[in-house]
């Protein structure tokens, strides 16, 4: 498994190029950043020479796609799909996530349809890259009610959807707070094989009852009262060898940059020494 | 366009041959029936043999599968799908039809999830002997809201679902009577594809307001409201060639099975007639 | 059916706008072009406004993705596939087109499981516009030797390829030289439904042996021995209602383009004569 | 990963309740069989008994859908699939297995085409029980022109072919075999991720020149020349976690069933001992 770092929780960061060279500073293996956007900044060659030398890799880049609202909309965001995707194929990522919104405005049943759909076609042209796209379940309770209809939450109908966009190169997007807020446990992350986990995050809860958890409200690894160690202990047994980034949406802290990336590196010194790697 | 039966509206039918034999006295040219059951009844080459000399092709036959609730059910059902597909394939019948419902006590997304995947399943199956799957909507309005969560009944959404279903031979079974109580038009019928259409139904409905119309109180083909000789026409226009149906499902007329033909035949000289076919 | 023209057969046409207008004048309904080459000459506007004035339809579009080499020209085409894409949905153009060699220095097999793959994803794309993917099987005896290994060149083995590719809008590209250097009759052609046909050419053949016939060196319309009414008839039968374009790839006539537009005229009036359309 | 065995290599098995019980006897922890059969012989819950009291699990068992040569033959397999795959489920057998041999005498390029369409169907009614299909890519020189054309054989081109079928629960059957029959290396393997390996197979070769090692002339693990340590190691390395089953497909040797126990287990503390599991 690798160390991984998402912008969420970082502050201020001014570049790509010092985002990726903090994260190796502080001792992390990946990062989540837009390989298009590295590659418009450094062009193709310094990209990867600046990936090479820090030893950090591109964990995994947001569908930028709309495929939640029309099909204009979807449509409209195909061709920098394609571009994308041939800058993260050139730099080495084989990742790319969306989530997905517990709620929603439209009827549920023809959002699905449509969703499904558009999915499908998001894989496959990532897919001819070599890159797996994540969904990532969102368990944070407010969120069901949030718009006027119920979709989808939870783990298990997130691993069906998988089977029903029926594309080889889906999975999912594990984020530790959405296993928490979601009530599940270690035994439910054992029943996974590596391979229905395209990337995963990591992040902490405060302690409060699960209902009343925000999704905006997130706290640092180690420092809430989520089983992290337990989480990461799972990922290992089953055998997932991918990255697990940090992705802490919560309000500003007030610190710089530095210090917030020295209290990421101290969080996952925290929660990764039981497991001993 | 072949004109065809269901025993819906027939009263009681004693067996699949007299059905058979009824079907093409009263001029009818298609039967929708369970083609595994009619090689039961007949063996093979007899059930051959009567179709043949009566003229009388199958239409359609019902999906068994229950693809609406658990996976068990679901599962359960497979095996006589095949043996079901073989005989169909055996006696020349190319569609298999099954309706949604426009509302589910399961929460609607996951039902969706689980539909389109075994609906896929299904078609494939079917795909390997030369059969369509088609999805019949259902428009009666107080079937939307007589489970708990909404799901489908526009033809636009199920044009939709064929796409997200993805298996090539997958289309519509175009029922009149949902076709008028989903408030469409000819204008609708006439974007269709010929190859959209698997099978179509033809009913006709009481003079009361669309929301009152219920799906179990139907009318012979002439005898409502319904515009069925534009629904025939469009149709024809758009290069249908396949069954047109009857499905009276409605209480006991108490009249016999052949009073009932009788009356079936007037309903479909009265609507056919301007279509000069 | 609509009349259309390709290029091929035409001389020198210096743009796409006098491309339309001549077709237009001489009677034709359609023309295969590429539909982003027009918006870039004309901008979308202009071009729609053409097409409108001059009642042309664009009838299909050439798929420039390189599905036969490597991964990496496939993928390199794969942007500029979305944006014809999109320029296609503007301007109404409903199919794109790709032929089929029939032999390859490739080994066959896995060339098989590549082109499957490749298409699958073009297919994909293209639906997501409302476009669909025509397959041209081509006839010619020479081709079928012409590289080291047989590759498909026959109507059947391509049906069963759509069937493999399996995407719902993958259909045939119907040439009438390729139907005749097959040595098909119009039985084969009445067995077809008419969504299997996404695009149909028409040309004609020398009065040769047909083994001896070439590929680049076919006739006009009416000017050779292909019973063309009876190809067209069976297309009509079958209820295909889509574009019908000569695609004369010959020797160069040293006629002018006035002068090949008049003569693909009367081939088309010749040949459509007994259609009574 | 666990110890396996097929019969391929052990004589004469009356039963398959004496394969089991002999099996884990000799320490194995696994066996591939048919699983329908030995619930008919058992009954499912005499079946489950005994697997739970030798903690043997069923590895795979065969696809007896013929899928190489007619329309009728592959449709005339399905029925007994999907009869088998309720067999399996109940059992927790999670894998079927196929082999592909490298070459035909049907045109390649239409086989693949009807090979890759039925496969897949078959895929996907594994997939609704919960089971994977592994395609075994067969190695042995002298398969590659048994027939009049060659298909394919290498595991490059079996991973492509994954992709082409395009169903989520299509894997390898990888057997040490026809992995050193291809000259592939540990590299080869290190570059596989687990879930690319349905099954894996082990077996030994003659000190021969590859080209003339004959399929039907294996050897016991740890009697021959193939590095079957590494092997081993390089599934671990990956974390596939699954069976490695014996199939010494060889001559008659003349011993007794039992003896040929002893000498698999033999053969296996060999191979697994570097392994220190």
């Amino acid at each position: 498994m690798l160390r991984g770092l998402t912008t969420a929780g970082l502050g201020e960061i001014t570049s790509n190029e010092e985002y990726i060279r903090s994260a190796a500073e502080f001792g992390f293996q990946a990062v989540d950043l837009n390989p298009l956007e590295l590659i418009e900044e450094l062009g193709q060659e310094k990209a990867l020479a600046l990936l090479e030398s820090t030893g950090i890799t591109i964990g995994s880049f947001s569908l930028d796609v709309d495929w939640r609202s029309t099909e204009e909309n979807f449509r409209a965001g195909l061709e920098q799909l394609v571009r994308v995707a041939e800058a993260a194929a050139a730099l080495n990522c084989k990742a790319c996530c969306t989530y997905i919104l517990p709620s929603t405005d439209l009827p549920a049943a023809p959002f699905m349809i449509a969703a499904t759909r558009r999915l499908r076609l998001c894989a496959d042209i990532l897919g001819a890259y070599g890159i797996s796209l994540g969904l990532e379940f969102v368990g944070s309770n407010h969120l069901r009610t949030q718009w006027a209809n119920p979709f989808i939450w939870t783990m298990e109908d997130t691993l069906e959807w998988m089977e029903a966009i029926n594309s080889r190169n889906v999975g999912l997007l594990l984020d530790s707070y959405h296993w928490y807020t979601n009530g599940l446990t270690t035994d439910d992350l054992l029943k996974l094989k590596p391979e229905q986990i395209t990337h995963a995050h990591i992040n902490d809860a405060k302690d409060l009852p699960i209902p009343e958890l925000l999704d905006g409200d997130r706290l640092y690894p180690g420092e809430g009262v989520i089983d992290l160690a337990g989480f990461l202990e799972s990922l290992v047994k089953i055998g997932y060898k991918g990255v697990v980034a940090q992705e802490v949406l919560a309000p500003g802290s007030g610190q710089t940059s530095q210090e917030l990336l020295a209290r990421s590196k101290a969080g996952f010194d925290k929660v990764f020494a039981p497991l001993g790697l």
